[in-house]
């Protein structure tokens, strides 16, 4: 199945969907290419990897009610976090992208109805603007109509064979390290449902429909500015990275490429959580230290521990590796070392001055 | 994200949903693994490619209420049905399969109550089921909660460099070739729903309600015998079409290997359909004639043209090519002939015992 069989079997059906299929293929056929052969218009698409390379191939649903609320989310922001949640698993395992696959389902409305279309142009002009900031072609997918949003990302990278950072390599004496800060995607995400239950439940009063719209306006300006960096205003920044958490490709480029990560993942259920995943496929325990950890303006201890969603890498490393104290402009923090797994002992630590306390993972709660 | 995420994150929320997850790494492990380095645990799957060869990628959404009902198909068909898509999608591009991945958003209910887990592991046995018969091991994907079962099946398959069987290879002369029967799925399908209906108006009268239990009794037969051929019954046959259909992957690389087809797709849709899609991408017109269409017992001509999902292949060749009669116990068939495009003409023209007509593309119909 591909997008060029949807067009000409609805062409009977739904002049909204064959616009957005014409729309996808027209878009998709301009971004860069590398190692995409034939992208999309027949049974399958044909990547190639250079000599030496092995692909590297995720998959990521994004539901609404559950990855993201339609009346929460611009558009925009939720292309842009469909690709990223994928973008960042091939960061983690320090692969170059290759080709991006989108399976996407959409109730009629969204085809037809004028404001149903232009929800889907916002969705892919986040997409497809991510995809092209990290040289990322659209080389297939499959359309359906379902009363419910749902995407499915599919990212193939490439690697140098044997080279991929895995989460099963970290050894006991390592140091811990984490890309970036934690937190702020969730301390958006409390701001943006503060500002929506308020709004709720005080749709007529003037005040607060002003101060809404504001927030609104805000909310629509970020779309462009997907650097955290340039925000001063916290409020800003965290929305932002909330809605436009930047995959650390680059970042995972450079550790794979100077040997410097034993392991390493996504944090994309929240630091208490994957680092668990990251001891268990080790078979090792881990110590963080509180203070250490690189809090986001604004973001609570609870927040960097178990918010998810920051899409920042993990990693560990010798001690005796070269950690540079930034990669592409992005901050390095050491946050604990790896620890010899024991009976009885949590997976977990953490370090407070209060003193040690096992750290269980936190759920990264969905939206339902 | 990865399965190994989902286990867990949601250790403290569903003991079934942990259940299935760790049902579905054990059983995925214990596939053949040919190109695949690194399977379900990791942030992405790692896959090999042979030297000189390409990788072919295609995904295929199934959703209840448009591709199945969760009330008419047993839930074996629905998980063979959805890998079945994806493998017909390589068949078609002669390319041998190296991996699946699976994005599966199921209802709570499918992951705790006794009967829900039934469905899934139903769904898990006809899909683990084709794919081992396939060597195709289950490699990855992702799962998530929604009120609707959705499944996007993801297929990577490896195909030499620049062989790959494309839709835009037929040139005018050619001759025009399927594999296997046409019809027998629609026909399948139209006796599935004639009993489902039957049996909704007539189900307190027990005549009705015997026949019905001896239509489940058979239907449940069906599961453990994927292949046509074993059926003497039409009726048998025609349900085993619908519900397990056999991707051609053994006859897609035949044609590769043999350079004996000059283009190729799958009829997922119809040969109305499918044939428009291989004209359109080629630039050129087809004939098609009625009379040697190879319909399966029982169905009608317009099943054989419209009718959609018998995951046969449809392939060209020169004139002079040698294509044998049948490939791997599957009957090849001429029906037709690639003809020049030309201005006022059809794409596809049927030629039939009262003359010639132009054969629009029919619609494959969905279930709502």
């Amino acid at each position: 199945m591909s997008y060029a069989d949807e067009v000409s079997k609805r062409v009977s059906k739904s002049g909204g969907e064959v616009a957005l299929l014409r729309e996808i293929r027209g878009r998709a056929a301009g971004a860069a290419r590398g190692g995409l052969r034939l992208g999309i218009g027949d049974d399958c698409a044909l990547l190639a990897a250079k000599r030496g390379e092995e692909l590297a191939v995720t998959t990521d649903l994004s539901i609404a009610g559950r990855h993201f609320r339609l009346d929460w989310h611009p558009a925009e922001a939720v292309g842009h976090r469909t690709l990223a949640r994928g973008l960042s698993d091939l960061a983690a395992m320090g692969a170059r992208p290759v080709a991006a696959f989108l399976s996407l389902a959409l109730p009629r409305e969204l085809t037809t109805a004028e404001r149903g279309k232009a929800w889907v142009e916002g969705f892919l002009d986040g997409l497809l603007g991510l995809a092209e900031a990290h040289k990322t072609p659209l080389a297939g997918g499959d359309l359906a109509e379902s009363p419910l949003v749902v995407a499915d990302i599919v990212l193939v990278g490439a690697v140098p064979k044997g080279q991929a950072l895995l989460r099963s390599g970290a050894r006991a004496g390592d140091l811990l390290y984490v890309t970036g800060s934690l937190g702020g995607a969730a301390a958006g995400l409390a701001r943006l449902a503060a500002e929506k239950s308020a709004f709720q439940s005080d749709k007529k009063h003037f005040a607060g429909a002003k101060a809404h719209a504001d927030f609104v306006a805000l909310v629509a300006r970020l779309k462009s500015c997907p650097d955290t960096k340039m925000f001063t205003n916290s409020l800003e920044a965290q929305l932002a990275a909330h809605l436009y958490p930047q995959p650390r490709i680059r970042q995972g480029i450079w550790l794979r490429q100077h040997g410097a990560a034993s392991a390493a993942l996504d944090l994309s259920d929240g630091l208490s959580t994957d680092l668990a995943h990251l001891c268990e496929e080790s078979g090792v325990a881990a110590e963080v230290e509180a203070a250490r950890l690189p809090l986001d303006p604004g973001a609570t201890l609870a927040q960097a521990l178990d918010g998810g969603e920051d899409y920042e890498l993990l990693f560990a490393a010798a001690a005796g590796a070269r950690v540079p104290r930034s990669i592409g402009g992005v901050r390095i923090t050491q946050i604990g070392r790896v620890v010899k797994a024991g009976r009885g002992r949590a997976a977990v630590t953490l370090l407070t001055e209060a003193g040690a306390r096992p750290l269980e993972p936190g759920g990264w709660e969905h939206f339902s």
